[in-house]
């Protein structure tokens, strides 16, 4: 299959325009679409949120009778079944689009191939691929849910350039800058839900929010405040100590704490909510917290944890991310470490991450890894 | 002062004539000088090694006649003194130059602005303080030993994302890529010396030589296998740990044994000296180690060594620059750790330093930092 460097163009606006929604969509997945004809857009749409028209949907709105005959570009499989939506395949028939791109071929068991079948069958040129590993980028979340049943997790390091996350005492309060927090906020925005294990809310009582005030200025710009969507904030509390004094209680968006066996807890507010999930010899306790949030529709974690659990989750290879933020300061190896793992003797043993991207933020630096096989 | 473009790009023409001595000077700094005349380059020259003609004098000479009336960007006050060759100041007033730019003072205690004098006792108009900024940072060692007597000292620290530098059984080749590790040896070669101490020679055993087979392949053109310069090879041996069999003897380039009391030792190679150096109650052992080798014209000193010995030149504040290699791995808190450090409760105490550079290095990251406080 070869595609010209103007569906290059237009597909690459499809995908900006389907990085609009990273921050809304969730559980749904980021999607752009673009309409053109004759050399001409004549529809742009993107996917807000769930419950809201597709992407597909809003171009075909703004082209109306354009539609007509012109080549969809879309960056995710339209989707072929009534979910809060009637079929976006359908809509695309019915309006005389002659033929679509896709990027890529939507894992969701709901769609897998229909939507594109649909297309073909009613006579549709539809072809599968273009800038695919782009599309692929923007719903990391989601498509590790469809594929595998569990959130993409996401595992925040900030550490002093010898990796040591606090002093022996314990203060870690502030290891990195400004805009290395700011960043933070970011991420955790972009994320279905936040991930934290009890012994963090001791020690650090965060409150595990998204704080619009501190977002990048750009970011402001683009997403306003009354648009923020809170992440879940879920903490691992099998001994429930978290209490209502906890940071975590002033603020209203959803918590869940987790337990692997039936606890007395005091009174808890409305936003809280207890899973008591049962693991068993075939599933360990993350295993089975990952496959249960899988089930409740959370896309992507955002993990920000101690060096035990942190360790635990890597360990178990849960972790598909590594966010690391370098701050310009050593605090030599007494200090507190960053994640504590089984003993390894060889370092070929030592898994592989292979990195993606680095960012300069101030005076920290942001190292981003993604698990895999390095290809140079 | 005011300069103009003009100004500005001959004397970064004379910055990047100066760079090319970077390998080979020492002890001497790196100087570059361009001749210009009626707007055009009519000399050009840099020093290349100790005891070779300097760079004034390489400018001069290809400028011949030419050199009447030209202006003169220098990277480096031009000498004064005679040294193993005559005073580049006098070269230039005899030679006819109009007016010298220089981008900064010499430092050196036999110049030290008399070089500057001298050309203006001689009707010349002499200016200082152009690009000073990048003539400083090409020769961070000459000036840290004309300033303060003691080396620019840098520390190599090569670690997982974890800050480890082995498994706890003590493996540690290779932690970092072969581009990182070329990368070293392009380090190695810039130094005037490189320091390690006994524990690092009796666990890994290091040639601690510069491998031209090993240079990154654009130094490799630059830089030819016959000119390759091998630093001082140093090593802290206290207590006479090194032996004849380990690596270090198998290459024959000046080696250093540091020791604080008479030793009984081996019969020596003639490469092999033994420094006994006595420290004082003012003066700690790494000091008095430091200003010998001021002393001994050391410029520029590259560190590779294990925590211990790593942390005692930090908690010493002996370090200027860090220089850290981070490879794609984690090894957990039971790890080897970077630098031992005496105890710090508060993260506010930690010294902060200042991020210069970022690098990736295949799957590698490399990160300088240096010593002082951040500007943003």
């Amino acid at each position: 299959m070869t595609f010209t460097q103007q569906d290059q163009e237009f597909m690459q606006l499809a995908l900006d325009l389907a990085a609009q929604g990273i921050f809304t969509t969730t559980p749904n997945p980021s999607v752009g679409c673009v309409l053109v004809k004759e050399g001409a857009v004549v529809g742009k749409g993107f996917h807000a949120k769930a419950g809201e028209p597709h992407a597909e949907v809003m171009a075909l709105r703004e082209a109306g009778n354009q539609a007509k005959d012109s080549i969809a570009y879309v960056t995710l499989e339209p989707c072929s079944h009534f979910g809060r939506t009637p079929p976006c395949a359908k809509g695309l028939i019915e309006a005389g689009v002659k033929k679509v791109i896709v990027a890529m071929e939507d894992p969701n068991p709901l769609v897998a191939g229909r939507g594109i079948s649909m297309l073909r069958e009613a006579g549709i040129e539809t072809v599968v691929g273009l800038l695919q590993e782009k599309a692929e980028a923007l719903n990391k979340g989601f498509l590790m849910r469809m594929r595998a049943g569990r959130p993409y997790v996401r595992l925040k390091m900030a550490m002093t350039i010898d990796g040591k996350t606090a002093t022996m005492t314990g203060e870690s309060k502030w290891i990195t800058g400004e805009l290395a927090r700011s960043d933070v906020q970011m991420e955790r925005a972009k994320s279905s839900a936040i991930l934290s294990a009890s012994g963090t809310v001791l020690v650090d009582d965060p409150s595990l929010n998204v704080r619009w005030s501190q977002f990048p200025p750009e970011l402001q710009q683009r997403y306003p405040e009354q648009n923020v969507r809170q992440p879940v904030r879920i903490i691992m509390d099998s001994r429930a100590r978290v209490r209502a004094y906890h940071q975590l209680f002033q603020t209203t968006s959803p918590l869940w704490l987790v337990e692997f066996e039936k606890k007395n807890r005091e009174n808890l507010p409305h936003f809280c909510e207890v899973l008591t999930l049962s693991s068993n010899e075939h599933q360990s306790k993350l295993q089975t917290l990952m496959y249960d949030l899988g089930r409740r529709q959370i896309n992507s974690l955002w993990v920000e944890a101690g060096a035990n659990f942190a360790g635990a989750l890597l360990a178990e290879e849960l972790v598909d991310e590594l966010i690391v933020y370098i701050a310009p300061k050593l605090l030599g190896d007494q200090a507190r470490g960053l994640c504590h793992l089984p003993h390894l003797t060889k370092l070929a043993d030592a898994p592989l991450w292979q990195l993606e991207s680095i960012t300069q933020l101030g005076q920290d630096v942001k190292l981003v890894y993604v698990k895999g096989v390095p290809t140079c």
